[in-house]
């Protein structure tokens, strides 16, 4: 048998090859969901059990056969690396009490992403918007240090359980920015001990918004400007030069009429 | 008189008749309105009970007429089978206990969408914005499966009213993406037994909020370009090519005044 | 003194008069505001109430003037009808309990609209802007018919309060589409005693949702072209006109060359 | 050694120094942050106190080095005055009691934007966007105004808490306006008193909403137009030109030709 590196890259391309994987993810997938239920587990948890580590073993085995190939390259693409930390996360011995290392399992559905180019061009564009959004962000991040160190400052001998650290107070902001039961919740009885405290909260509302507000319209321009662009502009501009061209040439024809009969 | 399939079609497409059903099927609407008072029921129901009949028996009567004059071509239409479920629904024996069924008979209603053509093309409008969204919901999808095992697996056994079951979690999800009470009504006591739960819901709030406004942003471009192009484009192509049909013509003709004069 | 129609129409057009009244509206309003003060209203109360009657005056000195100034035209522009609406509704004579009268005459500060040219065109860019949402907001007020016969029928017994009648079950899904307590408040405590009540309520958040998020997207682009358009697509037209005259001339300059010299 | 005003301002301007400054800005947030912790403070108070000293001594001296070098010219720069008063404030001799100002230190780390170019530029961005949405922030105050009056008119002695006074009731509204609790938490409530209170909380929810749609449609247009505009018209405006100056030199030439040929 032939094991070369290349073509072990050429059989790992083969559609057949690929779509096995999707099937394999998408099967682990229902897997770990039917992991969920205890009636399945209570009768069935070893074959649950073994499948999913049947599923490990294949993308084990799938990703080792992806470094054999390409070398130190795989580690230089992102969506391989996605791939290799995901199903690495599985590998770490899983000591007792760290329910959480087996919960991340369910993250490998996330390797379809990276196998199915419609998804893959969604999650770009996501990824591709962030860095135009970089100075709002940073903005959004002092707007909430400041005012994290402001609450904990003002508001925390009073009500420790909400702004006692810098985290609880970062914590009670986030959700007083997404509205959720800010009044009654929180500022209402803020305002019982503290009466101006909504000169605090009000306009911390109207800031964050209005910058959430203005990140939206960023997106919404910036997709705006990118869809238009590329082919339409090249089209135009193609048109113009031939004109430009053209009249131009008329022009100097003209003018070799002129000298010759002048 | 005559009953041949064409008359039966051409009788269905008058103006008239047209407008009679319209009326039917508003008048239909009040008469299940009316029928949710106690005192109005009370006083008299078998009233309004034969009205609904009769509203249906019309109903029966002109889609098994549409039925007769077009055929198998009747369940090639959207919009037909969309009367056709609709109607059918009432027609189900509905025994004790399927109050639900007597509810949906209201959904009736919905064939005016169908009858009058500026909702049609409002609700066509929504539908078509939907394939190109494919990918979000899809990812949305994921998103939505993956956080509900994780969050079955990680709060199950503490919060069973609320992340007890696949379902369960990806319901709290679902009003947790909706912001309503995701603080104070679920996260909050989430962390008072696990003080790290803030780092799974608050990515998810972030995650699929963005996801959201991505979705928006698409649509908000995808109905610009539609509303842009079209006729417009067409009219910019059709002025460039006779620009540039013309500027080719007097080329021709200043270049053959050339040879000729040469 | 010369009191003909036109004398007193040029004197109500005057800069002074009209700012003399703008300086009563906001004075009024402010005095309005002064009475909703009990320590203000328990020491100056009989000064207050004179001052508005003063206020009340001019504006029906005012009104009575333009309507003889104008004669019919003056109810046929909807500003002015609207104006004398606003200033009537307080010459009703109010008798006890009717306070709803008094507190409605605070509407009085909505005539600077109708006086200062820059709101004016806000409000009217936001009523022209609702006839072309007609077909989507007919949408809505079926979606909110069918849904609350739906769930009166469904959930009126279990839940009076909430889905009584036709009128509770509007308030409430009114409520439920702005997301407010949606589920902590109410399908929760339904589903209690309908498990199978979130396959009504998620769907009806998901589809006024989208109706809502359609509303915004066809506002954004209906704007988009009208600040588009006008001024901007006209210059490209005129110089479209322009260039296509000027080929015409070019080439039957051309051709007459040519029928000359051939 | 040579302390001009030229020197100092060149020396005030040098990359070295700025980056100096952004640093000591930087550290004081973190010493700021610092502070709210009770276990450091009880161990190192007196050192962190004095950082922020140091911190401040720093500013002070910049701050007094930039008025020697740029004289009055110093206080007509909108961001040096930013600075001036941010610095300024820490400087107020705190009574006890007065922790508000204490808390009021850190923004401070504001200062950051006023050097960092990137930062200044979306501040900006967002500064420029108010003044084109100052109709609609009128109309919304207007409303604010109308509605408060109303409220605490209409709801005063039933519920002196929510609307006792104008100040609560606004506060009251802008929470309804957020959607925050406005139906469970507010308007059932005072249903339970005046059943017909939805008669007023309804409309102004659906009027405000709108109004804050329309602001935000406002801005997106605004911001298209002007990332559409600029360079893009300018070219086309060239473009143009030249086509029409080429045409109109062509149809003089051969006007000329004409002339001598005929």
């Amino acid at each position: 048998m032939d094991l070369t590196r290349d073509t072990v890259g050429q059989w790992l391309d083969r559609p057949a090859v690929r779509n096995f994987i999707i099937g394999v993810i998408l099967f682990n997938a229902v897997v770990l969901g039917v992991e969920t239920s205890d009636t399945i587990m209570a009768h069935a948890g070893g074959l649950v059990v073994t499948l999913d580590r049947l599923c490990l073993t294949i993308f084990v085995i799938e990703i080792g056969a992806k470094i054999y190939a390409r070398g130190l390259r795989f580690f230089r693409d992102g969506w391989s690396l996605f791939d290799f930390l995901i199903v690495g996360v599985a590998l770490i011995p899983a000591a007792q009490g760290l329910s959480v290392l087996r919960a991340l399992r369910i993250l490998r559905l996330l390797r379809v992403i990276s196998v199915a180019p419609a998804l893959r061009r969604v999650v770009e564009g996501f990824v591709n918007a962030l860095p135009g959004m970089g100075s709002v962000f940073l903005l959004m991040g002092m707007i909430f240090y400041i005012s994290s160190v402001m609450a904990t400052k003002l508001f925390a001998q009073a009500f420790p359980d909400w702004f006692g650290t810098l985290g609880l107070s970062a914590y009670s902001l986030f959700q007083i920015m997404t509205l959720e039961s800010w009044s009654m919740g929180i500022v209402r009885p803020v305002m019982e001990v503290y009466p101006h405290a909504w000169l605090f909260f009000v306009p911390f509302i109207m800031i964050t918004t209005f910058a959430v507000v203005n990140l939206l319209v960023g997106l919404i321009v910036n997709s705006m400007q990118e869809a238009h662009s590329a082919e339409e502009i090249e089209q135009t501009e193609t048109y113009r030069d031939e004109v430009l061209e053209r009249l131009k040439r008329i022009e100097a024809d003209l003018g070799q009429m002129h000298r010759r009969d002048g």
